[in-house]
């Protein structure tokens, strides 16, 4: 039955709107908000919504309050006023309130409080805003289905790339197109460490340190420099972009651990510049899912992401390419995004939280990285003798790898020791080729060192 | 009264969700869209609805189907198949018609049968998506208000920087920000030929005739190198960004046309490149709006933005900067903007048209040029004598305008003339008080050309 009627009538403080089809019933009435975690996100999260609150009124045509809160420790100063607000020991109780009407988790972990207090909130038919992305790539796909069995909705716009909004780029604004590839710097850790190394000239270690002496890294800087981050990140990017179900076990990771000043200057002499990217792309079979030092040229716009500002660059159909470039961390970025989420629920905005209703969504099929193909930066430390060149240019040859480049470079304190660099960069080839030259060069006995592979990724 | 009831009832192909305080009637029942315009856009268009039905479907929960259309020529091949959908002449007939549930406007043109057409579809409450910036410009307010009348909505994200989603990041994804300044590269006309300029050192005439031959420039290129199309741009995102009513009126324009190889040259040794930007500024005396050439540090996000690409930087006090970059115009690009309007319709958001409701939206006081404050760029032609620096520096210091660099070169050919260049760059000081140097400078009599003058952007 299609709706023709169209007007608008009042109830108490609730409008009901009927047009285009759509009936609308539009609550004036405030939305209650329940903020779970007041660390830097949480309290910065309450700054913005009363320094913003006559505007988000407007926008949003409802007031939105902070009606309850919860934290492990109430008396902490946290540069907020929170005397007024309902206190709650327990995420749990609060997600249940009858107080509050959306929950927001800024808790962080898969498990635990965040995961209770979530589905918690869910079931009580409570939409929630999290910026937790540990939690979605692990749970999204079932945290999805128990939003939309609810009819509420699950918005995580600060759990990727902090202020960007990418996920509602990738749920709505790119909603005409077929998108190809969606790929960009997500942690900001890694990529003020190369930066770094790339400025200054300093190898790995010094420039993690420094990083960690700014409050950047953690003091186990794994789950940042292992590429950890970024997959989880990735993993919500790809469900978006292909329609697939987020699983971050499908994600091949590699860190920055490995990465030298020697590959900084070769990449640098070379027109690259080397990023931490995570990849997730379209091929033949099935989508790759990637995360990996990459080689990028030095005019593309995500070369010139420097520091820790993170960036996303989307290929699509229709659109072509957009990249969308800002912080990826920080207290008022990351409440920038969940205040965004939560002005859109306010409004009534309801998207599946993936794009597509969860049970559109696909398994994501694990495109192998052997299959991977495109272009290959190597770094081998060879024996400095006739012949290794020729060597290495007849396995790379047998197997039809067509090089763009091979330099052979004798550095002076490497000259001594009889040992000499050959950078090769070769042409779009396949994993598997490669490392199956490299197997042979190595079994020919003329490589001292294990071979640095670094992936070229281009625009 | 609080709506505490949650659940849902089925009725016909109508759901009724209520939750959150929020009752939303989803119709599953097809969007009927009419589509007046059969350009290259509006092909796209319907193109793209095809190809990306069924995700569209899943996206918005119900089917989007393209119901009627209208162009002037209806025989045209447009590559893609019309004999199914109702053929209307009258682009105004197409906008009342009961067969239509959103009205695609893709005419152009600021009055005439554009703006009778949108003015009528929304009259009947039927929601309008368009692509016609100067539509908006002069019409924005006036057309939002009889939307918001007639509870629909109007969406015009193709109408600035194509594919960009920055109408949606504006409105939405920046909700809890503040903004402090938006700025960008809106044109692609003009950045392709100052790209070229620079990159082939290549005089503006040339360029303008190539661009004209790669069809980037019309015939008549005023409209775009005369800045206009930028400032009809930037109306609309001064009044997303600042809650302000749209009002090209206030937008003080310069176009390139003045731009010389030299401008470029130098400011390639200062570190700087030369960009047509679109600014609107918060400051004290209102919102600053202009569009003029500016200098732009070659670091910038914003400067490495070459060729047709669009740009757009927003500063703003959570989020800080964020930066978008991608395709301005182009078929594909601007069918992506009108059809993610479109899914967002379908699926029932409503959008106040610019961010708050019209009756927020406050005049936009103009701030006057001459109290415009930044850094300049001069360039004097002078006579090449003794004394003719010392002049310059006099008249600069009287003022108090503290010089970053004072450079002056005798060009071979120049200086059997006569004369030399100096190139200044200032330090912040107000367009009043650099006009008075100059001024005084020309009154002293050794500046030989009109002085050229460059506004200094910073990030």
């Amino acid at each position: 039955m299609r709706h023709k009627a169209r007007g608008s009538v009042r109830e108490g403080s609730t409008r009901v709107l009927l047009c285009c089809g759509v009936l609308t019933m539009i609550d004036s009435a405030p939305l209650r908000v329940g903020i779970a975690g007041l660390g830097t996100v949480g309290a910065s999260v309450i700054r913005l919504l009363e320094r913003q609150a006559q505007a988000l009124k407007g926008r949003a045509g409802r007031p939105i309050v902070v009606a309850g809160v919860c934290a492990r420790e109430k008396g902490k100063d946290r540069g907020v006023m929170l005397d007024s607000l309902a206190w709650f020991d327990d995420p749990v109780e609060l997600a249940k309130s009858g107080e509050i009407d959306l929950f927001v988790e800024l808790i962080g972990g898969d498990e635990g409080p965040a995961r209770a207090a979530v589905e918690t909130a869910l079931s009580h038919s409570k939409s929630v805003v999290t910026a937790n992305k540990a939690l979605l790539a692990k749970h999204g796909l079932a945290l999805a289905r128990l939003a939309e069995a609810h009819h509420v909705a699950l918005a995580f716009e600060a759990s990727v790339a902090g202020g960007i909004p990418i996920v509602k780029t990738l749920r709505e604004g790119l909603a005409g197109n077929q998108i190809e590839r969606v790929y960009g710097i997500l942690n900001g850790t890694c990529n003020y460490i190369l930066s770094n190394m790339e400025t200054a000239r300093r190898p790995f270690a010094d420039c993690l340190a420094e990083a960690q002496k700014l409050g950047y890294a953690e003091a186990d800087p794994t789950f940042d420099i292992g590429g950890f981050d970024t997959a989880h990140k990735l993993a919500i990017l790809a469900s978006l972009a292909f329609g697939t179900q987020v699983d971050p076990a499908a994600i091949s990771i590699e860190g920055i651990e490995q990465i030298t000043l020697a590959d900084l200057e070769a990449a640098d002499e070379l027109g690259y510049r080397i990023k931490l990217l995570g990849v997730a792309q379209r091929t033949a079979s099935g989508v790759e899912q990637r995360v990996h030092p990459t080689m990028v040229a030095k005019s593309s716009a995500i070369a010139q992401v420097m520091g820790v500002v993170n960036a996303v660059t989307i290929d699509a159909d229709a659109v072509h390419e957009l990249t969308l470039v800002g912080p990826g961390a920080g207290g008022g970025a990351t409440a920038s995004a969940v205040v965004a989420d939560i002005a859109d629920i306010a409004k009534g905005i309801r998207s599946a939280p993936f794009g597509l209703p969860s049970d559109m969504l696909t398994p994501a099929p694990r495109a192998p990285m052997q299959m991977h193909e495109g272009g290959y930066y190597i770094r081998l430390t060879v024996a400095d003798r006739p012949g290794v060149m020729a060597a290495i240019a007849t396995q790379m040859g047998k197997r039809e790898i067509s090089l763009e480049s091979i330099v052979q470079r004798s550095r002076p304190g490497k000259k001594a020791a009889g040992v000499a660099t050959v950078i090769l960069l070769t042409y779009a080839t396949t994993e598997h080729t490669v490392r199956e030259a490299l197997a042979a060069i190595q079994a020919d006995g003329i490589v001292s060192e294990t071979p640095q592979v670094i992936r070229i990724e281009r625009e």
